[in-house]
């Protein structure tokens, strides 16, 4: 068994249940090749339609009126993401604000719910907007923070936790290495210590199968537009366990939260279940654009957007031991398909020039991560196997003309 | 001088300087009188192409390249809004997040530049959501929290801070009354006392000139999706003056508030001025009609919007007082110009279905607002004399007839 061929990748799409749904999206050059659905997923055709209806005939036509449809979204959004992407039940999750403020109110919830433990447990790889939250709850509240290395194991946050610890928060998918850390098993020692977990799911919602419920989470949050492909900047999720959703206080306490919302009392009353996680007006149109982004997963089935996923980084790893190790990349994310999510790290002395003219003379869209990390982003939906062999021949093509060295090393503000 | 007949109103139509701004929204059916542009804002025509473009070129056809134009736009938004709208500098706001955790940010940040100061001062007619984030504070921070009685004066504030007062926090004006609050006069007798202030422009911003610089004012937030016409939800604005931007803490960390966000530094390091307002990725389509929006009013100006504005409630209180007091109803807002907004508030026993039955058998919406008051918004850049005029004579015909006899007490969850 040699390499495989372009022609084995076309046999692959040929025989692969999920190809249909690359017509659910709008993909104007087929030529350019997206690895980058894990930062930004693509646009559903069906999303086109619904914002149109939104805007011009919910808001433009039915004006305040529209409320009364709109009013139930957050909740309606929430329960389907809970049932169809994440494992949890109806009423366990609401679709609302950005990761990071709902980050900031799982992780105040979890902290007031375990007075006097004073530690924290989170890994110095997570994202950045989940270490700095943490920092920032850490400096206003002379917390200690625990950092493990990344990709911590269940042995790891085992050693990590004690009585002291009130919570444990670390995403499920590292979004630098791809690594696949073990919900249940880190779940299981975090309770053994009496701590909360809060995930964070933003890389593996939509692509990875989770069990919350069987998991027994207490917290989670993710975002809604890399795999679930809701749009830039779109609103995230928040869940919490039906075990935990009448006894956490939410901390910012705002007018969606409130039990009969339109009866304006004067006294703050958080509402019945997961109602409570809900603050401020959310912003409708971006809302229903996650709404559509989120049903086209649900129609489709993690279970098998994880099967292509799977066998998508495989192909992309055979593709890179080949042809790319021997040019100087290495293999950041863990062998085997159990231990990680939907891409593939690799790390090269030249990543960000490299991503640049990757980007720019061979069209090929990937993520720059520093220090040194070329991401590239597999999404079942959308991308087929000759893209992943397609990509892996341009890259190549690429290094062998060393053509970094066409392009500055100075970096835009956004990468 | 009788009462104005409705020629009169056409000639104040035909002689308004304003006028050919209707033709900037979306009206689809001019027969319905929309009284109601405080709660949601028409969808101004320029919006539905804006988003078409951000949706379908800049998302669909862009994709993750054009987060080099979006990462800009809650900055720029901001700029628009405070130079054009609040009477700020460039880099004294952004839009982002919802009103309501904007005030959670800006009165956290307030409390903790003020340590040891115990009390809150705000009053108890203030909008719900502004209510509940400061009880949500007090029962966290275990703050005393002075409520004042609806509207109040420079001296009800003046006889109420003291220097266990950390923070005030008002609306500029009153989303119930429509009263007008002495926004200078009240920061000057909190920065006496040496409070800081926040203040709530959710029902001024756009339609009454505010002058946050001369006032100097601290922090300031408000919704976009009023007078402002930025779409359901659309994020919101918060406004920290320049004396105060690099001194304030605040408290929610996320990466849109770091300096070189890309960078992903492994800690937390505020952005230098407004960027630390930021907190996690923005909602783009909800943010692009937000300024959008912005837009059409800082074309049209915030003074000549003001002075139809004046014009506009002058007529409905001259026709109210002529034809709906003598059939119960009372007026609730000030009277008087400079002691009011651009709503008219009317209270009367059957306000609920009042409103309801205008609605349904009368095509004029207008809002209820518990317990008895018909709220009637009169927004400048799309409402004529005549809309007024009719509007005021359809009220007078269904409260002749009693017509809310003809529908049941019910109160559907939005209203």
């Amino acid at each position: 068994m040699g390499v495989p061929d372009r022609a084995q990748a076309e046999q692959l799409d040929r025989d692969d249940a999920l190809a249909r749904w690359r017509d659910a999206f709008v993909i104007d050059r087929p030529e350019r090749l997206y690895l980058d659905g894990n930062s930004l997923g693509r646009l559903p055709r069906a999303t086109v339609a619904r914002l149109r209806q939104v805007v011009e005939e919910e808001w433009g036509g039915g004006l305040v009126g529209s409320w009364n449809r709109w009013i139930d979204w957050a909740r309606q959004g929430g329960d389907l993401l809970s049932t169809a992407v994440v494992g949890g039940a109806a009423g366990e999750a609401v679709i609302a604000d950005s990761t990071t403020v709902n980050l900031y109110k799982a992780l105040v919830a979890a902290l007031d719910a375990r007075p006097g433990r004073r530690a924290v447990v989170t890994d110095d790889a997570n994202f950045p907007s989940d270490r700095y939250v943490v920092q920032g709850l850490a400096d206003s509240r002379g917390l200690d923070v625990r950092w493990l290395p990344p990709d911590p194991t269940v042995d790891d946050v085992g050693a990590a936790v004690d009585t002291d610890v009130a919570l444990v928060t670390l995403s499920h998918v590292a979004f630098t290495s791809g690594a696949l850390l073990d919900l249940a098993g880190i779940t299981r020692v975090a309770h053994a210590a009496g701590a909360l977990v809060v995930w964070d799911l933003s890389h593996s919602a939509g692509v990875v199968p989770v069990d919350l419920s069987a998991a027994e989470v207490d917290l989670a949050v993710g975002c809604t537009y890399k795999y679930l492909n809701g749009g830039p900047g779109s609103p995230a999720f928040a869940y919490v366990g039906s075990h935990l959703v009448d006894e956490l206080r939410q901390p910012i306490w705002g007018w969606f939260g409130r039990r009969d919302q339109f009866e304006m009392g004067a006294r703050y009353d958080a509402a019945p279940g997961i109602d409570r996680w809900l603050v401020g007006t959310p912003p409708v149109l971006a809302l229903a654009a996650a709404i559509e982004g989120i049903g086209v997963t649900a129609s489709a089935g993690v279970g098998p957007i994880r099967s292509k996923s799977v066998r998508l980084v495989a192909l992309l790893e055979e593709l890179a031991d080949a042809w790319l190790a021997p040019l100087g990349f290495e293999q950041r994310t863990p062998r085997g398909a159990p231990a990680r999510g939907s891409h593939l790290a690799l790390a090269h002395p030249e990543a960000w020039r490299l991503c640049r003219v990757l980007n720019e003379q061979y069209d090929v869209v990937a993520d720059f991560r520093p220090p040194d990390v070329v991401r590239l982003g597999l999404a079942p939906l959308y991308t087929r196997f000759v893209d992943v062999w397609d990509a892996a021949e341009r890259i190549r093509a690429a290094a062998e003309a060393r053509a970094w060295e066409r392009v500055p090393h100075d970096r835009p503000r956004v990468t």
